[in-house]
């Protein structure tokens, strides 16, 4: 090719030397400069275009980088071969459809909703202006893979103290939530194990455990937790349980129960329990309930912990306790999962913890969901009648078993017209067959003091009358 | 059961309730009290005991609470039945093993380190105390569940801008981590995709998918790139590829190989190009690739970025771009997965982004990293003609082919001797034949420019005298 006629703007934004180079590039593929063709010389080409040699080389090797053009020294650049471009189609970039965004409600009952006026924002902001300081630069790299270890410390003693959980800062691991963990135990366990969970439960778990070449069987649950029983002639490696607290129905795991499940986990080498203790910290009557792996003497017990209800959700911190065995096999088969929480975060946590600030802030929030329980049970009195009451002496929740005739279907319309949004059990089962009358589950932790009345009544009246 | 002998402490400071209720619960765990038997009325216990009634009553409630005891109603208190102890054994919580610490290594060439000494930490400390305030409540609830959507559009703005990514905010979803989003890749591809890797490629990608069902097919890379023709033959649906900057050899995916590669995607409804754009932002000659997504017209490319590289990477935000139809199908299939970052910490970012502050800190970086480049190619100029060195344009390393008649090991170890830390790159190959002599990937974004002179030329005594 002796030479490109190339009209470049001098007045444009873009360099000259990008126009050439878009120039060639739009030429080649179009079709327009074939396969083998050498360009012209720099210096010819820079003449011919009255600009610098420099800026045709550089228009040149972004087309060498780009792999458009091969550049060999002293020979000149050739333009390479590509494929036709049947590739190219019709510009297909049609937005997505516009999500069914749903309208803000008078109040809602979601059971992950938490009381956001009590958080100690200027105690937290303190912490982070301390951690976020060029003397902690190293906290910018990737830490340890299990998390920081001044943050795990906090966790074992807290655990130790307010849990019975008896493990060292080396058996913890952190991650952001309770699914990224469970993901990572999925992964140690493999996809032969198959897994047993609560029915009604959280139904994560299961929606992730669905996603998995694994076998999920539901495990029936009544007023003492899980039936064990449900696990025979089952082929179940894993089951995961909610002892302290079940979620949704507030049952405590029973001791006869607890040995039962934990004999059975001692039938195989293979089998183990995923304690899931997400909101132990709140129980209104009576000390908390002891955790499961605090019974555990041969290591068969994972322990998941979570600091979205006693803290806050949005922040994303959650915890697993391994039993050694496991903690060996997964720092032989996982080391390369990094920390999914910021390192920065964590430290700010740890701060908060050792400063005795997390203890005081369970302790005032305890006083707060106790209140609120208490007021919603005096609330719900009026209509027992036709409302029946489960769970109620922990946790931020309580489910509601409704006598009115009205199906399930029928009662969550009676919420929406009222414009109040509640949450039917049936979104937490696997198994549609065992309910009898509609349940709804009703979490009041979001509801300030002030408003519960009015929320609760707003409720009850277009559910019953 | 007439009565029970109980020595309560009255000195101690665990509660006369909590006494009387571990005593009676081991006596029934260790089978002094056998199943079935009457508890001792309320009223007798606490005269028998000189406590009172209430007391005894907190200790009953709880041994209720807990499953060791049922309470009917005008009947009293009956101990359930549990199984036998078998179960208990011996103490079994040896500590862990210690962990294998590397002592400290005088320099550290990992690929994953950045420079810690610019990191803007005023400013970000600025923005993270504006959004920890007690006006912004409502983020500590959970958010969206694909990432904060004002995030997603400077995310959006900035991929345009950058990269020539054609996206809407609707279209990204933000994740903790690489790790964490490919996992939800996989879920969405199920476990009949198989996938084909970049070998060497980024080792971890590998090493998460070796641990799912599905199938993985190692692809060579060239100069140019994935050579795409080593797909032919293969039943792969999935190919994970880093066309701007391939890790670790830095090469650029030519445009040739871009449209065989869009070609074979467009071969089959089931087939996705997965696009890493790990560390685009920093490239010291010419202007940057553009990337793969931009050049796709059918929705075959998922366009996945991270601020480990541009930012820090302790902070653990990266996203992903979906194209529509695989969008459509994330929010039906996957809708329970809750976004992994910190709303608080999205939010920050958010505003260093709007705020132009990111773009300022890019700038500067690049400057920083590419003057640490130049020092390091120039400081290995003197031993060019042991050492060749790869992919010097571009990134926060390169890799270095040494030619001594030295081994990796033996080069490995000298380099420990001297106790520096270098990585071999067949800890990023999944088939160990290709590789012809020894070669080290260096990271050299880590060392400060004050000491990278030192670092280089110790390293480089150390391997080649």
């Amino acid at each position: 090719m002796e030479m490109l006629s190339c009209n470049l703007n001098r007045e444009s934004q873009i360099p000259l030397y990008e126009q050439l180079y878009t120039f060639i590039k739009d030429e080649i593929m179009e079709g327009r400069i074939p396969f083998g063709t050498k360009l012209p010389s720099k210096r010819k080409l820079s003449e011919f275009l009255k600009i610098s040699q420099n800026t045709v080389e550089k228009a040149y090797e972004q087309l060498v980088a780009e792999g458009y053009v091969d550049g060999k020294a002293r020979k000149g650049y050739f333009v390479l071969a590509y494929e036709d471009m049947e590739y190219v189609q019709v510009e297909n970039r049609m937005p997505l459809p516009p999500k069914e965004e749903e309208p803000a409600a008078l109040f809602n009952f979601h059971p992950s909703q938490i009381d956001t006026e009590s958080f100690p924002f200027a105690t937290w902001r303190k912490y982070a202006k301390n951690i976020i300081d060029q003397e902690n630069q190293e906290l910018l790299l990737m830490g340890d893979k299990q998390g920081e270890y001044t943050l795990r410390e906090e966790i074992a003693n807290y655990l130790y103290q307010a849990r019975g959980v008896h493990c060292t800062p080396d058996e913890i691991i952190i991650g952001a939530g309770i699914e990224i963990l469970l993901q990572q135990l999925i992964l140690l366990f493999g996809n032969e194990a198959s897994y047993g969970v609560e029915d009604p439960g959280y139904h994560v778990i299961s929606h992730i455990l669905r996603n998995y070449p694994n076998e999920v069987y539901p495990l029936e649950v009544d007023d003492r937790g899980v039936k064990v029983e449900s696990l025979r002639g089952k082929a179940i490696d894993i089951v995961y349980v909610t002892p302290s607290h079940h979620f949704p129905y507030g049952s405590v795991l029973s001791a006869n129960r607890r040995i039962k499940l934990l004999n059975w986990a001692n039938g195989d080498t293979e089998r183990y329990i995923i304690e899931d203790d997400y909101d132990s910290e709140f129980r209104y009557s009576g000390k908390s309930i002891p955790s499961l792996q605090s019974m555990d003497q041969t290591g068969k017990v994972i322990y998941l912990g979570t600091f979205s209800k006693s803290l806050i959700p949005s922040i994303r911190i959650s915890y697993m306790v391994l039993p050694k065995g496991l903690m060996q096999r997964y720092q032989k088969e996982l080391s390369f999962f990094q920390c999914s929480v910021s390192r920065i975060d964590q430290h700010i946590l740890a701060s908060f913890m050792k400063k005795g600030d997390f203890e005081k802030h369970l302790n005032r929030m305890r006083k707060i969901y106790r209140r609120k329980m208490e007021k919603t049970i005096e609330l719900l009195k009026p209509y027992q009648a036709e409302v029946n009451v489960i769970g109620d002496v922990s946790g931020f929740h309580v489910v509601l078993e409704i006598d009115n005739n009205l199906t399930e279907e029928e009662l969550m319309q009676k919420a929406k017209d009222a414009n109040v949004r509640i949450y039917p059990l049936s979104n937490y089962q696997m198994e549609k067959s065992y309910s009898t009358r509609p349940r709804i589950i009703l979490g009041f932790a979001g509801i300030s003091e002030a408003k519960i009345e009015e929320a609760i009544t707003l409720l009850m009246e277009s559910l019953l009358r």
